[in-house]
């Protein structure tokens, strides 16, 4: 008998139960940290930049030098020499005077502004002309401006973007400690399944589903292993299992199309280990089941391909994120639905989308469960709230795009 | 003199100027094709499925025999055998018989729909009672619902997903034709700039554009070259330049902070090949530089993190999918902006924002051009439109997603 729960209740049930994964530390080099999840917090030990620099190309000046200046009658100050790209400032700037300096370039001690090429006019060799007034702390970065010694950089979990290693790379982190990739098995059951090399009989189909939920698990930043195709047999499916519990942190195991199947699978994993639930009030994805086996999450995932895909998405895909000590973040839009969805009657209803081009439109994709070719082609995918009505068509709805 | 021309216009440039790499096509396992890019469209040659499937557990009937049954008047069938999965049916159906079969499993011939376990009665070993009426074609995907042979499945260019592996999987495709991934140098110029392992003394920074652009074509499905950092010289320049095009696909030379180095830039690339545009009328990334060198891209980014970043994101991003036969497709969200931004006046303003949890508001991340810590705080960016009065709070912003 299936304990049908809710997809909220289903997620509840997975984050509270798997933790991430406290094997040890991974030390990469900075470029390899790329997409994986930080193991520690960033702080920083140093001030970026670390000295002040000028924004601009112009002339370091004690500001009070350039009030009342104008076209007409320019601060006149004595040029003392120029600060070189990558060298200290070696002059103290006093008033009336002002030294060159690009952009980037380090502040000497006394100034406190820049002024513009542009508004200066050079008279010779050792006189410049300003000739609008500038405030203090103008064309300025400041030592620390960017961050301080002490300061949080990045949280750990974070999945590494080019622009944290853009940061990292500014601390000085040329080694970063990120969480292990979680190994998960895959493994597909059910005597119609075929290799994709193979060419099916009558009566056959190819595996889909290994392949692609590989492909999903290796997107989300773990790395997965296959199991291959076993037949409905619940001695070989026992030993499968046991085998790649020992040897993964997650399994999923795909298929039992046949009713047979569904309860062979429930009963390896109640023997083996503990059923958390077995069902999910969800269309498509009903039947899946999630359990723990020496603590580690099995999923028994729809043989629909399609079923499967949204069941990875929704909770395989957030699963992995927390063995990882992260959290998946979804990238949602507002669009106007272009047909009327009708109603559902107890189960959340998933539906994938195709978007045009400016987002402001989403075209449900109808089609019977299964067909894979459909659910390539969407942007994302609606979530139709099980009781409502349905959505009518123009009505707004949230789109949360793939991956 | 800078040609200063908009955001739109540079992208115009880079489309037409440059082409796809017609380099040969690589072959790679299914698993290897993930995130690369299709060179051949997919069309299939296959039915998918190969047979008429059911849909359901139950009973596969004649619907005309149910036409008129209810629960106290069932019509009563006799069952002929069962379709075992992964065989084909070996009963041709006729009036008064059926067939029990699983989900997935063959139609028989002659049966024109499948009743669900739940609609019958069983009366013994071969008698089954159906309660309810059921219409022709109900519970069944015929052969090649999902895919027919001559059916284009897949465009040349696309960027291979976890469904789209499940697609190829469906058509037996185990080696796939994709794009080379091209190359990209990267190249970091300035005499202030020092690796990431170094300490910088005063005056110098560590170089946080060569890894952060380096991220950045990886995330982009190419591979990168890094060619270090090199002194602002001129022969330096031209030896290094013309190495990296000898050698990669495309260039990206970041830095030039200075003046002087902004001209030796365009005078080596002018040399050694033409410019096709230098400046863009945008904030941050003005003072960019587009070559062509021996008819591969030359960049020229700003020397500021931030200005590089979004230069890279805009322009270099879209170049590396052109150059691999696709398109980046940017996720975009409407949201409402938190506070004023106010008007600039002739360049188009990109401003990095932080969304809320349901991506309503979007808070913009102010702070002087340099400051990579508050960029990658960020879940995308908005555009302030050259020539605009500004946004006013509470205002509807489009804002495109990072990556």
């Amino acid at each position: 008998m299936l304990t049908v729960i809710t997809p909220q209740e289903a997620r509840k049930i997975i984050f509270d139960r798997f933790m991430p994964l406290y094997t040890p530390t991974e030390s990469v080099a900075l470029a390899d940290a790329l997409g994986r999840s930080l193991y520690d917090d960033i702080v920083s030990d140093e001030y970026v930049p670390g000295f002040n620099r000028s924004t601009v190309d112009g002339y370091a000046v004690v500001a009070s030098d350039t009030f009342g200046c104008s076209e007409s009658i320019p601060a006149v100050l004595e040029l003392r020499g120029e600060v070189l790209m990558g060298e200290s400032a070696r002059y103290t700037l006093t008033p009336g005077n002002c030294v060159a300096v690009s952009t980037g370039g380090d502040l000497p001690e006394g100034a406190d502004a820049v002024v513009m090429l542009e508004r200066c006019e050079v008279y010779g060799e050792r006189l410049i002309g300003v000739t609008s007034p500038i405030a203090p702390g103008n064309n300025i970065i400041y030592k620390g401006d960017d961050v301080s010694p002490g300061e949080m950089v990045l949280l750990k979990g974070t999945c590494v973007s080019p622009r944290d290693i853009g940061i990292l790379a500014a601390l000085g982190r040329s080694r970063i400690n990120v969480r292990p990739k979680p190994t998960v098995a895959v493994i597909s059951s059910g005597d119609e399944l075929v290799d994709t090399q193979q060419t099916p009989e009558r009566g056959q189909i190819r595996d889909v589903n290994a392949p692609m939920l590989e492909a999903l698990i290796i997107n989300s930043g773990a790395t997965s292993i296959n199991y291959g195709i076993i037949r409905d047999d619940e001695n070989a499916l026992r030993r499968i299992v046991k085998k790649a519990v020992g040897e993964c942190d997650a399994v999923l195991l795909s298929g039992g199309s046949s009713a047979g199947t569904r309860d062979l699978t429930a009963r390896v994993v109640g023997s083996e280990g503990e059923i958390l639930f077995h069902g999910i009030a969800m269309k498509p994805g009903k039947p899946t089941i999630l359990g723990a086996i020496d603590g580690k999450p099995f999923f028994g995932l729809p043989g629909h391909p399609v079923a499967a895909y949204f069941v990875a998405e929704l909770f395989i895909r957030p699963l992995i994120a927390r063995m990882m000590g992260s959290e998946t973040k979804q990238r949602t839009v507002t669009s106007r639905i272009s047909e009327t969805l009708s109603s559902n009657h107890g189960r959340a209803e998933f539906v994938a989308v195709v978007l045009s081009d400016d987002g402001a439109s989403a075209t449900p994709i109808r089609g019977k469960s299964g067909l894979i070719t459909k659910l390539a082609h969407s942007d994302g995918y609606i979530c139709v709230p099980r009781d409502s009505e349905g959505v009518a068509k123009g009505a707004l709805v949230t789109v949360t795009y793939w991956d």
